[in-house]
């Protein structure tokens, strides 16, 4: 039912990655569970991913993946129209090491399989092992019947691509071009392999991401598209904040851009936080010999831009933060069209990420 | 997606179990690799299930659980059109823990779950823990998206009843009324909770099994229906064959059955093995402590009865017995219009089962 496709790539297939803002059939998740990255034995956390995936699932069909030993606490703590698959993994993060769905405008639906690697192997890698999550990809797509590319040799993360599904990826330097990755690789061969994979014909690369160690940087904290010709970009005037230099950069970036159509794309601006995010409570996080132990205080990544765009809605992070608000009248101009779904989500960024990274949409076929 | 229905029964819903010669989507099976069941480290085993999974796919749509540990391999020695899924179990008797389906003639497609306790739980039942097991039903729904109805309190496994689809379920004594199983409720009552929950009218008791040690005596050992008014049923007139007494008293209490319709059913005589099938390898079974270690030339329960007949085919156990091509020439009779595929199956009787024990349909919708 699912094969591997061997010998093309989905541009040579006739396929693309659609923009998220396209129509969808579903969403993927997975169940967090571990005890030495989500603090309080993970309770806090699977409350929030619960509150997650109840907002996505009154747009679009919801599945979430958990691990025999999470499953039936899972399906407990979600709501029955919610689907809960068994499916272990190392830990949340199926915009990384889920799928990235192609479509080919025939009807066909497929994915490609990317080599996960922790973001960064034993590099600068965050955990080890990572088996479980590089077979996530293969095991959605056995349960929806889905053929999928495997790009053996070439490590990429969902959240380190966003794509306008016209022929234009954006991305980072410091993601893609990083050591941990595809080390022997040259720029150019990394623009020929997004290209060929995500069926686009423009790389768009901003230079910095805002968690340099964490996922090296990922666009999806960074800027998305939010339609054809138009992206948003975070933005702040306060030198004072942290993201301040990586803000204003990528924004010149995106602004003297064209995307592959020739398009000089309209920008919309996303605000930062007010005040940085502190990680509380760390104290109940297990400790792991040979990592250092995390401690209160420390900066979590909260960035408005890792909002998940379903069906009629947006589903935005909230942080009770005094710019929470502002954040959603600005995605609400972005999104006119849609509903705008604040979500608090401050434990998940204490965990490294937020709503987009824990998420995969699944792209309705087209024809 | 897929709930679980309170406070009615699939017969007040208007559905009732087809019968296993109705049209198909598809089948289920479990990866075994449970070691102290089965010889060789499972290495036999799964070599057998994977050519009974291959034999199914070439009618039907097959889908294969195996548990994280088992999943790469599993997916490695399957073909690329049988889907493996991922789901932990005690061990792979899909189809006495599995869901039994239900249909209602509308396009719907419901499910059983019964209660399942290792065929007799601490009374005498085969192995503890069973909780996996338990959860398996559930687990598939939640995939196929299929509502089911939970009998917590009344345990049954698919094995001990076969359906005519037309109102009949015949059944054993020897399993139905054991005291490992249901031991508060009555003949009567357990037969009211067969009629509520297969869309019955009438019960078929046949006295006793030939595994009385193993299942209790499972009915799919010993008889099914092969068509509406028809069934079939083992047969010996050998006085030394161990499975003599039971074979003429089922033959006889069938002969002499009438079915919810008020049918006599004809009946189509099917032969045992010439020669018992004997335990060999048992040295390669693990050992665990508290249970009786097995012995090289213990019988095992080889049944040709134990078949599976989907769309367009029966699958037939083959055990390397003088009988085997008998059996295949007495089941052709019985299914003139379908393919007869036999497949040495030795390993999986020696594991306690056959065919019939290691697979479960998924009844096609009808409307």
């Amino acid at each position: 039912m699912a094969k591997r496709i061997v010998g093309t790539t989905p541009k040579e297939d006739g396929y693309r990655m659609p923009a998220e803002f396209e129509r969808q059939t579903g969403c993927w998740m997975i169940w967090p569970e571990r005890n030495d990255n989500w603090r309080g034995g993970a309770k806090p956390a699977q409350e929030v991913f619960a509150n997650v995936a109840k907002a996505i699932a009154r747009f679009e069909k919801m599945t979430v993946a958990a691990s025999p030993a999470q499953y039936q606490n899972a399906r407990a703590r979600l709501p029955e129209e919610i689907r809960v698959v068994e499916m272990v993994s190392d830990d949340a993060w199926i915009r990384d090491c889920g799928p990235t769905f192609v479509i080919d405008g025939k009807g066909g639906l497929r994915a490609v399989d990317w080599e996960f690697n922790a973001w960064g192997g034993l590099v600068d890698g965050l955990y080890f092992p990572w088996a479980n999550d590089d077979q996530i990809a293969r095991k959605v797509c056995e349960i929806e019947g889905v053929d999928s590319y495997r790009t053996e040799g070439f490590v990429l993360e969902g959240g380190s691509i966003h794509v306008d599904g016209e022929g234009t990826v954006m991305t980072t330097e410091m993601c893609l071009l990083s050591e941990g990755r595809n080390p022997g690789k040259s720029r150019e061969e990394i623009e020929a392999m997004l290209c060929s994979y995500l069926g686009c014909e423009k790389v768009l690369w901003i230079k910095d991401g805002i968690d340099p160690n964490e996922t090296n940087g990922h666009i999806d904290d960074v800027a998305c598209f939010t339609a054809p010709g138009e992206a948003a970009c975070i933005w702040t005037d306060d030198p004072e904040n942290p993201f301040y230099r990586e803000a204003q950069e990528a924004y010149k970036t995106l602004s003297e851009a064209t995307d592959a159509k020739g398009r000089r794309l309209k920008i919309h601006k996303l605000c930062l936080t007010k005040k940085p995010c502190l990680l509380e409570g760390a104290a109940t996080i297990d400790a792991v010999e040979g990592t250092l132990p995390r401690e209160d205080g420390e900066i979590s990544i909260a960035s408005y831009m890792n909002f998940l765009i379903v069906n009629g809605a947006v589903i935005l992070p909230q942080y009770g933060d005094e710019n929470d608000a502002l954040a959603v009248s600005q995605v609400q101009e972005m999104f006119p069209d849609r509903e705008i779904v604040g979500v608090l989500t401050r434990e998940v960024a204490f965990g490294g990420g937020n709503i987009h990274c824990i998420t995969q949409q699944q792209p309705a076929p087209r024809s």
